[in-house]
């Protein structure tokens, strides 16, 4: 950690700063300069508060050199976090498609849907019984029915099942769910990571609509400091100024995040974009710079959908797509080795 | 609401969205133009789910023309909605001073602070009790002590208290607190709301950070529609590209809310700005342009604070800034009259 | 274009807007509902200026339903543009590499880069004479003697020659220049792109760092206006809250941009990153999703780089990457067809 | 400036980077940490590269501890700059209105507006020649008619003029102009920045929409490095994902700069909102934190204004609003002493 003092600080209260970090174990390096102090700070800083120091008088700013985040960091588990669902895994190379509706609606629908997917080589239903929508008018889910449906698609096809969380009130209805989900405006819902953090389901973050990747990295770091580590980061577009796209899917996050942590990292083109036209192209997009899985939206009936049909794939166009997906997925890994 | 077909709507398509349009007791106006087909609707919109329509096939995009929510209205509901809290109220043209530490720390210095600003003028202590910090490693509050000593301040000085709730399990604690604030991560926490909506307590809800004016109404709706009409917005700055400010404070929140709703609107200079210096300048803009209460952090030894010193003010600072909103508030509204 | 009136319109003035409207040739379709009245204009509304009408004192909002371009629109013009530059071509299923320096050095430095990169399989070479720097201070370019040395270069290895104009006064010196590169910061200067509509030298608009896609295809309208209907568009990230990379690579402006316009579409991937390593994935995700060209930075020694050595490829590591994206491409392509 | 190197830096590497700091007589401090050394640079870094030294394969960052701007900095040049500008002067205490027409149309519409806003109170006359418009079918202003209206406005009242430039090219037709604006969509346009340098008009400078306090001062730095010193800053409203407003106005820009610079700070309220209803909250806001001056538009028939008419005042609106900015101005000054 960098500290950067005001110029002329008052000398008694940068001698107490000094003091102070040294009591915590830091050896301080001064380098002064022409105007400006800057001390250099060596030893475990992750525990240092760093709004705590530049709230003093006599700084100026502080800076980080070593990341937050230490469960979640690549740097101190070099290798990839591999996460085993049923009779699927996510990470360390593997292409996992998760696929299913927007929302559960009946039973006809999600078993229907879960068939077709797993035909095209899903290994994982997605489907939503708490929906959080922007409106107390519009449809909230079919909650813990949509829950028992998912279940029962569950029994009929061996998917594992990826669903929502809202709440953490909840938790006691997800004992047949495989992955909780934290959905985008959860991120810094901090109280709900800290219980997923207590039990021992896998938990896939959604990054919020301003999430800065460190600020992601420390919500998994929620979850990972209470104990579980099966942590996946699922990529869903942040808000810009661009409104033609009802997102802007981040590309980058995914080199970026392979850099910073060895956490699995899926793509969800369907929210990103919330246009089912734009869902191939950015698949490919993902696949082709690495992605660990894609979470895709498909419906039998998306004219029909009780929400976002707009963006749901029909079955053969996700089938088509899938073959694609895979086929490229193979390519790219061939073109590595 | 308006709905504009693609080039060449199926035939029969078409006809099936108009009898289901008529079938909710809507008057469909059809304007055919060269190339597009524009439908006009007339009658009570509110409860269609535009998804639902923007997904069929024949549609290229739906418009609202009229706003998606109703108790949050000011078109409904004409007049200023004030909201009496103990000896105080806010809105309707009054000047409320919220002040306080960003958390509760000790009894003495929660006494203290609610000593001097209660001198200065303010009429609502804040202070966090419950914190929602990034780091899992941080401080994150006293939790249900901090709970306590604010209500022991509350009792040396008769303030009403204000402070943020992170979770629906929390409530219970909040028996003696008179306005429960939802912080920026937690706006869309739809459970939370809708949980707030059942219980008589105001509500402040602060602006997420890439929350649009929409979306923030919305969620005032959910807890209005539980039938909790008392709901205090709170401008607290938005994410942009710019970083030198921690946020940046949309002044132009406070006119446009006020032309969009009935409900009193609180600016949040400390948290915007993230620094001390920046809290008068921003708290006269604020007053200058007609908000109903602002909410100021204090302490009386900033430097020493557990989090978020740098954007504290001590209590002689707050004092001399207290007296001149006040007098500046009385300055404006004599020019309106 | 759908026109919604205020509340209780001003029924004389509600007939002077109907009578001038007609006087346009427009036809009006009324759609009178419980609260709004609804226009729906037919007929041709490009030359209605839409500031103009909202500015009236009836007038809530104005909507139009037909792109404010016709030139860069695919509706007028569904064969994709293909753009011939000496013996490549660029647009209709071509991957084309255009690389080089960010800035021209010396005569060696152009002349070793431009041969390295023909040897890869890049057919045009790029880089920077007239540089736009954020500081008066920093390296600016060598100005027309870059130019020169691209000359050099272009004669050497036979490579048409991409390069930027930063002011209306360089165009005598880009005679030998194939491609008019508009920077990201002169995206709207107008004038500039006016004179660029009058020559017959192909232009390559980056997008700027907030622009919108419907402001971008308005920016090479200004050039298409003018006569040259040869314009390239060029994604290289745009400004976000995210500040890890330098820029954010919006990889939805492909796809969005395919089917806007015919015009071809080119990524900048060490731009949007600034960062060398993530140039590759950034490319093959590029590539995966149908990109006709890319423009990538490559210097024979990058640490000692006058101006943005962090983001450039050495060229073996071009070469590598190279080849593996003309194995992408082909790959891509033959799953399409 | 603080250089913060990999982990496990290359020894010869680091050895020639001493040396070659050294060489440019930079004291260097080095503080070696467990993981991490830091080098701190001490003596005049403002030439040195940060984009050569981050390039480095050694190096992971580079941080600057002083501003790159000099000539705009207030720690070199502590007193406000004020600027003479007819008998009228903006900066240093005053309130300066500028007031006048998006665009000049008519003789008799530039001379009304120039003679009632001068009875108001402006000092200067604004009113656009050249229009940047974001269409090319759309009206680009009277071009150097406009200019000689505007002289015709000045004659009459006496008012000076601000007016836009959009191209080196027009320079010679601005003899008359008092103050050359450059508009948000220029800020980046080096070489009109350095033309304007050289020549000795006082230039007001619009922030462009994605543009940082820095990349905005860089700007200024521009023009005062060619060695005009009286540049003006005007914030005119940031692009963010609020869609309501047409721009963010950033209010805190004002007290930042405030302490950044010594040059004056201006706000147009008028683009900031787009709407006429905003002008006058957004004015009290920036006249309570400070600000030097506004500009704001005013047009004797808005409706039928070629552009921008929905967010100009009608002289009488304008009239009431002036009287109440300058005495809101006297009473924050009084406020102060």
């Amino acid at each position: 950690m960098i500290i950067v003092l005001k110029e002329k600080p008052n000398k008694s209260q940068l001698e107490s700063l000094l003091l102070w970090l040294e009591d915590k174990g830091l050896q301080v390096h001064i380098s002064e300069g022409t105007s400006r102090i800057i001390l250099g700070l060596v030893g475990d800083t992750a525990t240092l508060d760093t709004d705590l120091i530049s709230a003093l008088d006599i700084v100026d700013n502080v800076k980080r050199v070593q990341e937050p985040y230490k469960n979640a960091n690549r740097k101190f588990h070099p290798d990839d976090t591999v996460i085993t669902i049923g009779n699927t895994s996510i990470g360390g190379g593997n292409l996992t498609l998760m696929a299913g509706p927007c929302s559960v609606e009946t039973e006809e629908q999600i078993v229907a849907v879960a068939k077709a997917v797993k035909a095209s080589g899903a290994t994982m239903l997605r489907g939503g019984a708490f929906k959080p929508r922007t409106s107390p008018y519009a449809f909230q889910g079919l909650g813990d029915d949509g829950l028992r449906l998912l279940s029962l698609a569950k029994k009929e096809t061996g998917l594992p099942i990826v669903t929502e969380i809202m709440d953490i009130s909840q938790l006691p209805l997800f004992d047949d769910v495989d992955v909780i989900q934290v959905g985008a405006r959860n991120i810094q819902n901090f109280n709900l990571l800290k219980v997923l953090g207590t039990q021992d389901k896998p938990v896939m973050i959604k990054r919020g609509m301003s999430t800065t990747y460190e600020e992601w990295l420390m919500s998994a770091e929620y979850v990972m400091a209470g104990g579980n580590k099966n942590v996946i980061l699922c990529e869903r577009g942040i808000r810009t100024f661009e409104t033609y796209t009802r997102n802007t899917l981040d590309i980058s996050a995914i080199p970026v995040l392979r850099r910073l942590t060895h956490l699995p990292i899926v793509v969800d083109p369907s929210h990103s974009a919330g246009d089912a036209a734009l869902v191939a192209p950015l698949s490919n997009a993902a696949v082709g710079c690495g992605v660990d899985g894609l979470i895709i939206e498909v419906h039998n009936d998306p004219e029909h959908a009780l929400c976002d049909g707009k963006q749901s794939l029909r079955p053969e166009a996700f089938d088509k797509l899938a073959k694609r997906l895979f086929a490229l997925h193979q390519f790219i890994k061939a073109q590595e080795d």
